[in-house]
This record gives C-alpha cells, sequence and structure tokens, in this order.
C-alpha cells in the first residue's frame, strides 16, 4: 500500500499552494493574539458575505470542532439532535457531540446518507414526557457522508418542516464546496436561502493547511459561540493563519474551482468502473466520492498498490458474503492520469468475484 | 496603538521562517490523515528522545488543549486538581477544565507564580470525606505565570512531596523552552529527572505557527490520551503540518535558540527599566516577561504607542491607588532596536508617579 | 380515567406495610448522617450477603441514578455502552447515561427486550479506531423492559462472550426481583454465578417506598462508587431511611414475596386475555407486565375507566393501522379481583378491531 | 462517641411526628407515578402560594440536589457562579457544580459567611474577556454556613447590586426555615420580596425525613427544570412521597415552630457556653449553629460522649496553636435538658487551654 497514491479521502492531499502563500504573507510582522488581528477580522468579514448578510463565522481547528461546537450553541443537554445513523457526527467523532454538549443522538435511517422528513415524525412524540430526550435540532451533511447531495428543494423541504415543528436546522458542510459545485448554487443559496440555522463551512477536505468555519444564519444563534471555543479548547493564539486561509479560500471563488476539479476526477472515476463486472456502485456519485462494493480479494490485491478505505460496517445484509464495500475518494489535485491508472487497476481485478 | 510595537505576548509574533520552510516540505504529496503519517511518526520520536525513553508525545492546536487534555488523563471528576490562583488553567482558560474534566480546581497561593508545598498540607486533609473533590494532581507552570522559574531542587522538592502524598505532577510548560534556556538544562532533565508525570510542551509561544505537544512521562498515564483528544476535537486531518514544525523545533535546539533569544531581550529590557524613577518591577525577571507596576497615566501614554497588557486584576492591595500592573513580553524575533525603542519610551514617562 | 384502578405500572402503588413499619423504627434518636449509621451498615451487608461474599452495596434514590451511576464507575467517556433500542438507559432516562457519563450509548435491536451476541461482533470492530466511541460494557435488563427473562443459560453465555471480548457486563435489575421470583432462583444465581459485574437492584417498583441499591460484584469495579453518588447527587443525608427499607426487603425474602404477587396476577390476566378476539399479546409474559395490541378505540374506551400507557413507539410496521400497543402492569399488592375486573372491561371492549 | 448524643447537625435527627402521619395518609391506594399525582399538585401549591404568586416549585431528594439543579438552569458552561470560600456549593458538595453546570465556581472572601458587594466588582471585569469565566450568578446561603443570618436590608442590597450588573440571586435555603424563624418574616418577605431569582428551600434539616423544593421566583427561569431534574436522576417514581411532606411542613407553618425551637436551644447553648475560660464563640449565634474555638485535648475530651464536629480547615492564622474549631448544632427536637448536660460537659473540659 503506498500513501502516495491515495483514493482514501481529500484530506490526504496537502495544501493548495495559493493557500500557502496566504500563509507567508499573514507571517509578516507581530499582530494582536486569539483572533483580534486584522487578518480574521478581513476572513471573517468574507466568510460573512459568502453566506448573506447576517451570517456571523468563526474559526475552528478541525471539523469536529466546527460541528459539535456550532450544536453546543443550539442545544441544552436534555434536548436531543437528530441525525442520520450515517452521519459523521455519530459514526465518526468518537461521541464528542454527546460529550461536549450532553445531548443524545436521535438516528434516522439513512437514504444514500440523506434524511427523510417523515422519519422524524415518530420520535417527534416523545417530546410529550420529560423522560425522553427533547429533540431540537436536525443535523444533516451537504455533501452527504454517501457523496450524495441535497437539491434546493429538498433543503426547502426540510428547512420548511424543521420550522414547523420547532427544531433548529444544522448542516455538516465539511463538503459544502462540493456540493455548492455539484449543484452550480453559490454558498449563500445552498444555506441561507435554503433555512440553514447554522453550519459548519469546512476548508481542509478542500485544500486548506487546517481550517474550519462555523457560520451561524439565524440571528438567534451563536451568541456565546466565542466562549465555547475558548472554553473547548479551540481558540488558536495565532488565529491569523486560520482566517488568512479562509480569505484566499473565498477569493475568485477557490473553493469552487478545488471543488469542480475533484468533483470532475471523482465523475471520471465513475464513469470508467460503472462498466465493468463485478463492482457495484453503491450511491449516486454526486460529488467527489464512490462508494463501491467487490469481492474482498479484488481488494486485497488493489491495495498492495493503492490506499483507500473498506467499511465492513456498511456491509448490506444479503449482499454476496465476501464482498465488501469500499470508497474511492478524490481531491481538488487529483489528477486525471492518477484515476486513469487506479481506474486500470480496478478492471485488472475486477474479474474477482 | 500600534500592534506591531507588541509587547503584549510572545504569541502575537509570526512563525519562525525554519518552521515555514518545515511546513512546505511536509506539503508535499499525499500521507495518511489523522496522525498516521511518517512525519508524525518522526516528530513524536523526536520528542520522545528529548523528553528520555519512557516518554509518549502527541499533537494538539492550542495550549489550553495540551493542559486540559493532559489533566483529563490524569483525573477523574470527582478528583481535584492543585494550581496557584495565578495559574493558566484557572485565570485563562475559561473553565476549560472544569468544563472538560468535571473536576474541581484547589487554588494555592501563588509565590511569584510558585507552589509551596506546605500550602497543600491542609486541603490534604478533605481526603478524608467523599464531600469534598478528592485532590490527585498538582499542576504547576514552568516557566511560570510570574515570568520565574522553578530551579531543579525545588522541582525535585515538589515531585518529591506529590509521590508521597499520592498526587500526580502536571507541568504546563507553555513556556518549558524559555525556563530550560534560562536554567541551561536539557528539556529531560527539566522534567522527567524532575519527577513530572505529565506535561504540556509548548511550541506557538516560541516560533511556530500553531502546535502543542502533550508528553506523558509516567508510564501509568496517557493509555487513553488518543481517545481523549478526538473527542475533544484536536485530532486535525493533515496533522502532518503540526508534527513537521515539531521535528524543526527540536532539530539543533530551535527551541532554545529562540527561548535564549526571547530571554536575553527581556533581561535587556529589565536592565534598562531597573533604575527608572517611578516604574516598580514585580516579580523576578527570569523569562521573557516582565511585570511591572506605574502610574496610569503612564500607562496610558505608553500605549498610545506601545501594544501590551494591563492587569487590573493583579493590582497589590497596599498599592499606589492610580498605580497598575503591566506585563512587557519579548519574543524569538524581538529586536535589540525595538527593546532600546520601547525603554526609551518607558522613560519618557516614568517622571509620572 | 381512574388513577386507583391503575395498571399503568408497578410505581404506581404505594409502599409495603412492612417498610413503612422498618421507617418507624428507623425514626428513633439521632443517627450520624450520609450513611454513617447502623441502619445503613445493617441493609449494606443484607444485600452483600444476598448477593454472595464479593459484593459490595450502596443505596441511591431513584433507578434511574442506580443504573447511571453504576454505569459511570464502568466507563471512561470515550468508551461506548451497548443496550437494546428498547432499553430502560436509552428510552427512559432523558439522556442521562450520556450526560453524566459523556459516553456513546450503541444500540442493538431487542428481541423480545434481550440482547444477542451475534449483534455485537460488527460494532466491535469499531474499536479498532480512534474516532468511534470503544465499546466497554453491555448492560442488560433482567427481567427486560419487554416483560421478558433472561434465563441463567442465556446469562452465562452473554457473560462468556463479554468476557471473551473485554466488556464488563451490567445488569438494570429494576426488577430484578420479578426475573427471580419467575425462575425460582436467588438472587446471586442470577447475577453473581452468572458472571454479572455490577448491577442496579431495584426496591421502589416492588413495594418500597424509595430505593434502590447499586452492587458491585466484579472487584476491580466500585471503588469510587462513593464519589460518584455523592458528586451526583444522590448522597442522602438521612440515608437511614433508605437503607432501612432494604433491610426489611431483605428479611424472609420480602422481594420474592412481593414479586411472586405480582408475576401471578399478570400470568392471570394473560390468561384471561389470552382467548379474546381482538387482543393480541405482543411479548411472553414472564414477569409482571403485558404487552398488547388492541384497537385504538378500545384503547379509548377502557381508559375511561383504567389508567394505563399506550406505546406508540413501539407501534410495528405491518400491523393494523388503527391498532395500537398497550401496556398493562401489576404490582406487589394487584388484586385478584381488580385483575378480573380489569379482564371483563376488556372483553368488553374487545369485539372492537 | 454516642451518636445519640449529636450536636454534630441537624440531620442527624429523625423525621418529626406530623411528617410521619402525612407519609402514611399518601400511602394510600394508587397513584401516577413521576408527579403527576394529586399529592405533588397540592404540595407544589403549598410552596408556590408561600414564596409568593409568580413562584414555582418542584421537589428533589437532597439538599445538593436542589442548589445544583436550581443552578443548572441559571447557568451555561463557560458561565460563572460567586460564591463564599464558605459555602456548600463550593466545600461540601464534591464539585457537583462544576461537574454538572460545566461552571467554574468564583470564590468571594466570607464575612461571618456572608458576601459583600464590594469583594465583586474587581471579578466582574473578567466580563471583558472569552478567557475567563462570564460571572452570571451570586449564590448565597440564607442562614449562611457560619450560622448567621442576612437582614431583609442586606438581602435589598445584595440583590438590587446583581439587578445592576446582570447577575442572577441565588439562594442556598437549605436552613431557610431557621432565617425566617430568626428574623421573624415569612418565606415570602425573606426570598421574593427580597430580590432573589431562584433558591433552595430545604426541609431534611429541620424535620422532613428526606426532601428539598427548588423554587424558581423570576419567571424567566426554571423552564427546563423538570427535564434538568430528570436527566440529573432526582426525578422519583413515588414522588408522592416527597410531595406529602412539604404540604405538611407548610401546614400551620410547622417549618417555623421546628425552626424556632432548634434556634431557640443553640441560643441556650451559646448563653451557657459565652461566659466559659477556654472556648471563644467564632460567629454571631444568629440560627441553630454555635462555631466555637477550644483545645483540642477538651475536644477530645467532648468527643468521647458526645458527636459533634471538628473543622481543621477553619483553624485561623494567629490563633492558638493548639486550639481548633467546632461546629456545634441543634435540631428541631434537641431538648433543653440535652443542651443543659452538653453544656455541663463543656464547662468541664473548659479549663483546657
Amino acid at each position: 500500500m503506498n500513501p502516495l497514491k491515495s483514493f482514501a479521502s481529500d484530506n490526504n492531499s496537502g495544501a493548495h499552494p495559493r493557500i500557502f502563500q496566504a500563509l507567508e504573507r499573514a507571517n509578516r510582522g507581530s499582530a494582536p493574539a486569539y483572533g483580534a488581528d486584522p487578518w480574521t477580522d478581513e476572513a471573517a468579514e468574507a466568510v460573512e458575505q459568502a453566506f448573506g448578510g447576517r451570517a456571523r463565522a468563526w474559526f475552528v481547528f478541525t471539523g469536529t470542532a466546527a460541528n459539535v461546537l456550532g450544536l453546543q450553541c443550539m442545544l441544552r443537554p436534555h434536548q436531543g439532535l437528530f441525525c442520520t445513523d450515517t452521519a459523521h457526527v455519530h459514526c465518526d467523532e468518537c461521541g464528542a457531540p454527546e460529550a461536549v454538549t450532553g445531548s443524545k443522538l436521535i438516528l434516522l435511517p439513512s437514504h444514500d446518507g440523506k434524511v427523510r422528513t417523515a422519519d422524524m415524525e415518530r420520535p417527534l412524540t416523545m417530546r410529550e414526557s420529560v423522560h425522553s430526550s427533547y429533540p431540537r435540532v436536525l443535523s444533516i451533511a451537504q455533501a452527504t457522508e454517501c457523496g450524495t447531495v441535497y437539491t434546493l428543494d429538498e433543503l426547502r423541504e426540510i428547512s420548511a418542516y424543521c420550522r414547523k415543528n420547532g427544531l433548529y436546522l444544522h448542516m455538516d458542510g465539511a463538503r459544502l464546496s462540493n456540493a455548492a459545485a455539484r449543484l452550480g448554487v453559490s454558498l449563500k443559496q445552498i444555506t441561507a436561502d435554503a433555512g440553514v440555522d447554522a453550519l459548519s463551512f469546512g476548508g481542509t477536505k478542500n485544500g486548506l493547511l487546517a481550517g474550519e468555519a462555523v457560520v451561524f444564519l439565524n440571528p438567534d444563534l451563536g451568541g456565546e459561540f466565542e466562549y465555547a471555543r475558548k472554553q473547548h479548547m479551540q481558540l488558536g493564539s495565532k488565529m491569523r493563519f486560520v482566517a488568512a486561509q479562509f480569505t484566499e479560500y473565498l477569493r475568485d471563488e477557490l473553493w469552487r474551482e478545488n471543488a469542480l476539479a475533484a468533483n470532475s476526477m471523482a465523475a471520471l472515476l465513475a464513469g470508467e468502473v460503472r462498466g465493468m463486472d463485478h463492482v457495484r456502485i453503491a450511491h449516486p456519485v454526486e460529488v467527489n466520492a464512490i462508494f463501491a462494493r467487490l469481492h474482498k480479494d479484488a481488494i486485497a490485491e488493489l491495495r498492495k498498490e493503492f490506499y483507500f478505505y473498506t467499511l465492513e460496517q456498511f456491509d448490506a445484509p444479503g449482499y454476496p458474503k465476501d464482498w465488501r464495500m469500499v470508497r474511492w475518494m478524490t481531491s481538488f489535485n487529483t489528477t486525471e492520469e492518477q484515476v486513469r491508472e487506479f481506474a486500470a487497476a480496478i478492471r485488472g481485478v475486477a474479474h474477482i468475484g
């Protein structure tokens, strides 16, 4: 397995050259610490403009922090949080939402990574009793953890349901750029205009060195965020180095350029793979991830050279016993040559099964 | 107030050029995420070697995180933590230790920032009852928040007391480099050899872009650290960029070079100031901080041009009513010219009082 | 709806006369507070004897506290807890396990309220990564929330699986007496001898005024329980009044007498109901609860006079649309006359459907 | 040491006979669980009437729970809580306020157990920075832990200060009855009329078997209390047995009768002791506690027969080295005979010193 030939995750890439140059520019001279510097002001303003006039934005170091601290401002410990059973906040954050907020996660079935509002009907009846956590937030991922994208119509239907039912709508936008690029819309259209209350706007998976933004669109929320961020250890002293990345990320929509590049490489790979004998693509390929099932011996063979994840926990009942689910992911700097090399390798094992 | 003329904190500086170059080197190619990359292995090994064979090290983004997550591995919620009433963990972390660990901080009087073991005698009798938190850890800062340094003898006396009384010894080493530079000793001598169980090894205040290490010296501790780090949102996906800074920081003892530079500039400034009429230095100047009292009008005048903190909460009873405490801090890249300019400005207001 | 005609829960009953007399005896004279009194010593010893020589027991006020504080001594926040999706710790404690311990609940499917070990296989693979909570405890209820009872063989199989897989076995014994009575075994046989590590031993649902015991059978556990109990606000000053109830509860096995009475009344009711046209019993009736489905109009009619719960959340897919699940529960002091009156009323509505 | 001869605490007594009779009355028939019963309605209404029309009251099992859950409804984790360094919430709750609310306690000096508003001036300046917890609540005890009582004027001055400074005023009224009895005022005058926002109204220390009330006077507060109580494990299923005690406690002001009895016995004891050679009373004796200093040999002699606490942690600097602080406390059922016997015993050792 060669980590340099990684289709494991978009976070296996380094930082985009323009991001590096922005860091260099930010390294000139002294500046007040803890975000009281001009770089941070500039970056927050850039994010806020991108998400519309009422947005308020702050920066943190990790995607888990962006999600959990956003949620922490929307929940009291006795309140619960809806999410799918494939959600990053449930599967991949080591229980951070529970440990930090004290709240319960209330799991909904995943439909290719998406929530259906009808699935909340019954759990919402739990509100009648203090013996159950009181559902207060729905958190959805855009793009989803299955590599799919909510359409604007789907988002509007979900946000209307939330408003009607006294639920805040939170969006895990670790790959929001990929979703907006897919839909060909602005960041504002996919969030503020669609009724989202608060979100994580990811950077690290799309070419930043390290940096995520928490954005509140509902003006009732976020008043305590700066305290929550400090108390949960995400206020860096040299915050300008996170902020400066975001200013560059938004300049001329670098975020979209990177996301389009990643998305197109995934589309290319999916096109190559789709015809193969013993490979089954599991979800619609709408951004930069391909979920596929193939025989475990084929996987083992492929992993001798390429680096990617096998997702045992996603194996569907009824599937051939020795087949496994894999995730192949492209990044802002994945090249066509890399994709073609990988596709050829897959073709080379696709007879196994 | 000109932020470029900052004597506010060593974290007002940017990153050292060598640190930047290390980041650039780490940006080549893909690498596994979340610390499973060769840069992280190399850096952890470098830290572990610097602190002695039994050390185990991990990286986080902020100093508060380094302190709190280290402590989290040493405490159960019903157990208490000794620290001085001037400690960073008490004064400057927005209650993170309480919120994250659930534990109580048990305050000891500060003697120029230092702990005296005799002050723990009475609180230790609280152990007889479940109605009080059970003291389990002593956390000291080296260098202290008052800019003083524990001698090796003082450390040994404290660690012997801790061992005898069933207390773990934790060290907040946000400025450990400055302390080791002051004493002319190695990182190992000042920690492992002195009986410290776990520590935060700071980088950001001494020339890193962003990075702190948590180091466990007692092999009974730290087994759960990686989970705690993930759950408390400090596991970055592109961890190599934190790690690579540390490798460079330890190479040829860049940490010491930077710390000696900062310390010597503070000594220079203290020397200039010491003779002045209406300026009183408050604590021994042993690293890169000067605490001084002067008249508030003199402070106001100085702050028109220079940037530094006034510490109202430290005003001692009995001091002239209109005098205030200030902190002047130097950094790895503070120049002699900057110090002389600042000293001249202080001299210009030192008649007020 | 007449609350006096309650088949809603065994906790709708008052206290058994012998329990009241024990309280009166404990009310003589002064005694040290917070459990340092002779009544508490006597009661703890009685519980410990009942559960075998290695048991250690403490008292708390509520069943939720018994569960959560027992679990708190078995878990670190990054560790997870297996339980069924019908478990009291998941459905009926308002997220107390998450809020107090910081841990994640990992849900298993319920088979008539019971766990199957095979269902833990896949989630246990989550242990390979710090991104997921580390499963550390399995909590089962005996009797289950569905009114079924694990046989001794089933318990032994489960505890062997737990031992093999590094899981502690916790038992929610809110109705342990009913289970032991059903199986005709001792409290020790059903817990210590079956490999249980820690448990809640319920009193309130079986004739106590208010009182639950937390019992640790694994000597590695419970060392910090007294602190956890105090910190989580369950250490009463006049603890003798909880303790004295338990001494009486264990004297001549009052617990079994009460449980047999409740169980037999449920059996009587189930026998009456079983032949009826439009009533379907949902789980085996093994202790003092009957889960049944019938038409919602029949339920509405019955609830005009009798008090019991409708459990909307348990409606199974595929069932007639207008049928609902109900729970009918008997208590230590339910009379045969009450059961026959209720059965006649059910018969009176059983034509609806 | 004979526990039957206890001057250790008012919680060493059992329950008042009228309280017992109330429990017996509440034990008739079935009733809905978890506080949905007529006894609970009646008791809540009785408490609410006693504290004025806007009061809302709920019941819990312990005094620590009453304090902490009241505070939990007034604080977010990043907010801090003022209290004296002798406060029960700081000294005697094993860190429950920190562990449950996540908040920091900000200690003020105790003046015979009382707060002086001037002492909050400096800590309130911490509000300017996210690095410090944001002070949001002042918690005072009435009567104080030193056995003193705030006058109505003192309370009004404190509540005016709190209102002006955006602080909620919380009152730990574990011994509120003793304070109201001392001042000869109603429960409403000493709380709602004096500007208190929320309080704990103690029962257990004044003749109840077990029971405390949390009372919110500020209508902005308490909306989430019932969830907090359930999540923190204080919602008993047979809640009627706590509630029924309170109804009786308020009937014909049984609380005042009990408190007056306890207070008068302390006054009697203080009068006897005041003339003695080597006994020094430490605080004004205003309710049912006497704090005194005497020689440790005298204490040892006394403790051969009588049961009371020595408070090593309260030894004042400058006091004779071998003298210790003790607390002698009377209860609702302490008799004049018991007091005279104890006074005689003290006199018998008062030559030591």
